[in-house]
């Protein structure tokens, strides 16, 4: 932390502030410049805020230096964190080399729709079958999705083809259940900061996949994940799933340079989203490309055999034909960042 | 719902679309204009998608003309909505004629603290008093709240001052517990979609303040009031506090202009929070003043007779002496737009 | 300006930041922490570009700490500024106590638009008209402007009513005709990065009314101004006009809080404009209310007599009675708030 | 244009609307719902602003349906453009099957320096070297440019390796001097609307690069290129550079989307800038590969010999032999998208 003082600050009011952040158990550096000084603050081990700094007299601000993660930050664990997914078929891994694949509808409609997708994508060599049984819907009117009967549904699916099931919880009910049924437990993006579900999902015995809130800061995305490791639970994955900005071309703003970042500062693998990403069909292809491009560990995306009669987000599903169009490009590009899909194309 | 179709889209393509409108059982108005078709659709009563066109050949893209919420809107009922809040010390009214004052600490600390702070805040003539028992922090290592021990310090304070409490429940089980002790429930930007909760407040039997996520558009913000209402609760009242923008000479950017927007569409009551919707003390007072003279039902102020001690927020709570002042210049300002504060301050 | 080093940075590489720091005839300040060391730097009289620093081995941010802005800050003059705009019928004055109020059509049309407009906003006691000769329009099919013969028409309407003139200049063949027709130059959002345009207003003998870009920071925004002062012209007015975000429900976000943030940084006056910034008709006298209570030295309001046939920006002018509305409200806002109107209505 | 009438407008509103409509020599096709009315309008050919129905009273709202370019969209011309760029060392392409390659300092600063990285640029195949003679810059008192005796530095350049010249044109005087020493005229992001320099570009015998402004929707940034071609200069290729919004990981937000969303509408080629659109210099690698994944005609990345020492942008630019790596990688990315490097490596 560094407190930046006023051009005029008097040295008494210097003295003060720094007699403050000493009456806390810290140690503060004046450091007076020609025009102002600044006073570094050393010693805070803890959260400790300071921000209450910024109200003392001569103060114009208090600007943060150290990063607030921990566990999910380099510093904890400088490698690469690489999950095992359990599935009936066998672990998929995610993160290190691998990259993986996830599919499917956005909600789980019947078990015929689920069956007639999950056949399409398993030909595409998917191993991680995502399909929401759980629909967080902007209006109180639309299709809210099946509920428990639809993970039941997804289980079967997952008995039949040995994925492995990716679905989202919407609050701490839902959440038992999908910990019962499915292997990862999905954290949708309005639900980023519902810190409840955070600690009850840090308290699960699955994988979670985390989106990132429509507007979180990198920071914020990082501290979300921060709230499941620090509960025990350390299967994290990241998935970038689109920003919210001005730009009204795609329905979000696919924000892909996140990717690296996080790669800079935690350990934790990112997927990317491209199909709620840009919500657009035909900029799924191109925006899988580029996901993989930028180094994400996975792509999640939307399949519907019928997209015309999804009961929700149709116009960002692909068909099963594309979507095998997109696996066989998004692997091209994965041999080029020197990875391999997971399973790779060769070995299906 | 109006479907555009592309410049050269046959005659096929815009019969396949009028068709697969008309099985829905609706009714399709192609309109060919000279460079390109469009086609209307009416008859639409529910909350029908019809995003799925956007994927027929020939079709550009699909605006939505009337809006999805119904009982928020005016449309369901003309006039204000004025509630009617039972306190110890008689009905608080929001919305009409009168101005709401809301003020209290950002997070209780203890009993000290609130019966300090509620015995300068009562001086002022406040007669809603806000603290967080359940604080949603970024950081899982930040002071999360004291849980039901702060509800039950701020029922002595409702005893003890006749106040009206309202304070934030941040899932289902501390919903019930602020359904208890609390006279209003506050549901925080960050769970303004988190549907579930949404429900649940929708099924309380005490209102709801909801406020503003940080990136919803006034339609989420209105359809998250309608799951509320949509549960049977109709004593909503909503708040602006402040949104996620580039501009960082404030925490978040406090979009007041939400406030005469929200009063043409909905009949529902709306608040201003300048407190968090700017993060900084010295903006209180002056967007305060500019919350009520663009038409706002009330303000959300904290105030904190120690801010360098406060556990959060501290750099935006006034003290109790600024606050009064607050009071005096809302009240005039109140009084130039035709209206009270509640109560007056000649009344006291 | 800090530098933050890595939690693994050796001896050798702060050593190294430092003597590169000293080697361009600054002082290193480096404060060893428990996780990382900071390096504080001082001594930066001008305006080093220190974000080469970021590049070094160890190093992972440079945070800065000074403000680059000096003629526009309080450091340079604490006192507010307040300008004097000679009229035909005397000065005009904006900042201090006054609160002027600013009106006309978005575009000048005609000489019987504007002498018919002029007649109207006259009659509210308004001295500054506003109306532009040059419009910079998304569109090259859009109304440009009437360019030169426009400017004509103003001067007339200076003439017949007294006014003080001011237009917006697009580029610096337009400025030279602007400043020797106009009584203040205008320099638009779009251009609000012109920095040759900015030069060349530096040097104009008129006064400038500098919009904020659509996305501009405060210290961009300031930044701006800094480039007008530099270059000899004093007499600034910043004016804001809405900024971009997600938000839809107004065409622009009037971040109504940039006002008193101006204002404790810097001593110029801040005019805002909630016809541009909201885009909306209605929202004008809300916003307008909303503007002097937060602070605002005045408010440019577009009226027209008949805007359902105005050439541009037809849905936010309003009409002239309209318009007299809002001077009586804004009026009684400034005398809340300590101010006067441009001349008080009393006077009139 | 379709018009939306209110829930409660009576049949004279609708009426009247419709008469107005024709009056404007337009057609008006009612379309009554069972809620609303809305009314579709056809026969406009021009820009007409249709925006002052929305002040009629008993209206909504108008939605714009066409869109407002012409030149530029695919409507005009099916196929994609590609742009031929005279050189001393023959033609560039730019556009169709080539990914083109920009490199070169952010500013240039001394023969010596262009030199230097023209040399080490030109190894790795380069035939396209950008660099800035005049330099929009936030601070006037940051460097800004060489001017005239920079444009003479990049001539030897181009002698002298025989590259095309991209530089930044900032106002009318500059572009002439741009026209006549470089080979394609670049318009910077803060200049995206700035109409008076677009069309001063529009009458220039050199191709274009125009950058996306910072807050550009895709609309306005077609809409500037449609500036530059409704002048007659139809060799324009776009540049996205990163936009601006609250997320704080990078100095912008690279929006890759925006490419395939161009080349769905526009026929125009597209290139990207990762080292602005991220100013992070260790995020020009993988967005670069994703840049071009993603379907981009080309890259612009800065490079430095001595990033330490640049005098303005320096975090950004890579060394000389990090450049090299990008091109290798970029490389087979085109290659895995059908595409080659102009010229590919192979030929080198």
């Amino acid at each position: 932390m560094l407190v930046v003082m006023q051009s005029h600050a008097s040295e008494e009011q210097v003295r003060a502030v720094c007699q403050r952040i000493e009456s806390l158990g810290l140690k503060a550096h004046p450091i007076p410049g020609t025009i102002r000084t600044a006073i570094g603050i050393t010693g805070n081990k803890g959260a400790v805020d300071l921000g209450v700094l910024e109200s003392m007299s001569g103060v114009i601000e208090c600007i943060p230096v150290s990063k607030p993660y921990k566990l999910v930050s380099r510093d904890a664990k400088e490698e690469d964190s690489v999950l095992r997914i359990p599935t009936p078929s066998g672990d998929v891994i995610v993160g290190g080399e691998k990259v993986a694949l996830v599919a499917g509808p956005c909600a789980v409609e019947s078990e015929e729709q689920c069956m007639a997708i999950a056949e399409r994508v398993a030909k595409s060599g998917v191993r991680l079958f995502r399909g929401g049984a759980y629909k967080p819907r902007t209006s109180p009117y639309s299709f809210q999705g099946l509920g428990e009967p639809g993970l039941k549904i997804l289980a079967k699916v997952r008995k039949q083809f040995g994925f492995g099931i990716i679905t989202e919880a919407i609050d701490n009910e839902s959440l038992d259940l999908v910990e019962e049924y499915a292997d990862v437990i999905q954290i949708g993006a309005r639900n980023m900061q519902n810190f409840s579900l955070l600690k009850r999902a840090g308290r699960a015995k699955k994988p979670v996949l985390l989106k990132r809130g429509m507007s979180a800061t990198l920071d914020e995305f990082l501290m979300a994940a921060e709230y499941v490791l620090s509960e025990g639970n350390y299967n994290v994955m990241l998935c970038e799933r689109g920003v919210r900005t001005f730009a009204d071309h795609t329905r979000n703003t696919l924000d892909l340079s996140v990717v690296p970042a996080v790669k800079r500062i935690s350990h934790l693998p990112i997927l990317v989203d491209p199909s709620h990403g840009t919500g657009k069909r035909n900029k799924v292809l191109p925006m899988s490309r580029a996901a993989v491009a930028a180094g994400a560990d996975g792509v999640l995306i939307e399949v519907h055999h019928k997209p015309e009669e999804a009961l929700s987000d149709g116009p960002q599903a692909l068909l099963p034909e594309a979507f095998a169009e997109v696996v066989r490009q998004v692997d091209a590009i994965a041999q080029v960042v020197g990875r391999t899909l997971q399973p790779a194309l060769a070995a299906r």
